[in-house]
């Protein structure tokens, strides 16, 4: 098993990348860092679709509010890089801000209109803005036959999907499903932030879910009693401030009345000083059946 | 020598673009159609830069105002055809409205900042907007590794040098002078809109600019000069209505007081109904001497 390569430089990943492509395909897995198992579910798909594997990590400013967390956002490049060559990538790109931002903030723009100002795109304003316009650069620079994205991002993955659709990029998109712990909780780079207490507080948002997708199991499809469920359970924990409750149509984001044609259940919420977001997505359903 | 291919299928164009790349360097030249000579340098610059050239026509209604003349904009599809095959054009990309813009419009933007608010795009609202998105999807629908442009689109030119360089777009752009008739009147689709009386008048724009080129030649480095020399022409002619004259950076397209260090000298003007847009590029001056 070799070590992956690792690459600051654009110049140098592109031209890496254009040579793996010769041979085969190419796969990007995009991360933030702060390695997780959610992410290593991303780079085993992306392993077993494809040739060569590159993995990114970038933090990226452009995505994060004036008031969020950027400085204190996760950051963990050793560990991240070790746990990566147990992994089979083949890539490892880790720019620095002034790689990808030259002169401090890009002038030019990817902008989803619509999907990209629903869901946390309404409580973060021009995050998704800022991960169109990296995911775009990334894109340009790495050259994938196909991108991996986890499903706990679901919003991410509506504006990306729209992006991908839109302006006609060379790839596929996956999606893979969310990563849980033992005890439900989604994974994510975030988790770190959460003390011992408020860990336990943030399983609020995996009972609000679980106990909708029970519902729907037993025939329920209306999207108003399953709102009304989560925000009962929701409200069952103080510690969590509820930022939304949604039952959407997965592409669009929009709010939908029934959950027959598939519905995403998605949940954000603060718990101590961390935001946290979950959901479920549930597929059509035929003959009363859930799948 | 072949016939060019015709396809208007969006996924039949990559397809043959990704099969064409395998073997060699692929040019886009695109282009609104209605075409001359101007466009025919640059499929020659094409041609003669690398092993496979497409020329793709598509009058993007992204890129018209609403009180534009995107209705009857020249289209001349039979006429370009025929002359492209004596161009040794190997594909010609044609779609319909519906293969570009499904949903009728797009949801997603690539907006240039700053530089796509300048000059035209100061006029022209939402121009610059509707250009770059197109441009971001005929690149990634047809894959060049150098992408071909007038100079006569001068603005455009630094809005798409922005775009290529702030999204890490993996190909180049060539800029191709000016082509003008023997009078010099700068050749574009829109000189077809003017009636022979019109078409005498906007040869004002060439000779506003020519002046002002002139007294660069002669030493004149102060922008404020070349700008009054360059109003006082307009004026000569009342059938022209000036929307601009300006001295710029020509990346930034930004108003500068000395043209030392290269400038663009731009006029845009109506004649009749017509808008017409001419420039000089001056490049930077060593020893006091002009190129």
């Amino acid at each position: 098993m070799n070590k992956p390569e690792l690459i600051t430089s654009i110049a140098a990943m592109r031209e890496a990348s254009r040579r793996a492509k010769q041979s085969g395909t190419v796969a990007l897995v995009p991360t933030m860092g702060a390695l997780h198992e959610g992410h290593f579910s991303l780079v085993r798909a992306a392993r077993a679709a494809c040739d060569v594997v590159i993995v990114s990590i970038f933090v990226n400013p452009m995505q994060f509010g004036p008031n969020e967390d950027f400085e204190r956002y996760p950051r963990a490049l050793e560990a991240d890089l070790k746990m990566l060559e147990e992994e089979q990538v083949n890539f490892v790109f880790v720019p620095e801000r002034g790689e990808m931002y030259p002169s401090g903030e890009t002038g030019t723009l990817v902008e989803v209109q619509h999907i990209g100002s629903r869901l946390d795109g309404a409580f973060r304003l021009g995050h998704f803005r800022g991960v169109a316009t990296v995911v775009a650069k990334l894109f340009h620079i790495t050259l994938p036959d196909v991108a991996f994205f986890g499903q706990k991002d679901a919003a991410q993955v509506a504006v990306l999907r729209a992006m991908v659709r839109d302006l006609n990029f060379p790839l596929k998109l996956i999606v893979c499903p969310t990563v849980r712990e033992p005890d439900g909780l989604a994974m994510s780079s975030r988790n770190r932030y959460l003390t011992v207490i408020e860990r336990a507080q943030s399983l609020v948002l995996y009972r609000a879910l679980s106990k909708a997708h029970t519902e729907v199991h037993g025939g329920v499809r209306d999207a108003d009693k399953l709102r009304d469920t989560m925000t009962r359970v929701m409200k069952g924990e103080p510690a969590a401030e509820t930022e939304y409750v949604e039952v959407v149509d997965p592409d669009t984001l929009l709010p939908i009345e029934d959950v027959s044609e598939g519905a995403l259940l998605a949940i954000a919420a603060r718990v101590g000083g961390t935001r946290l977001i979950d959901n479920v997505l549930l597929p059509p359903m035929r003959n009363g059946l859930c799948g």
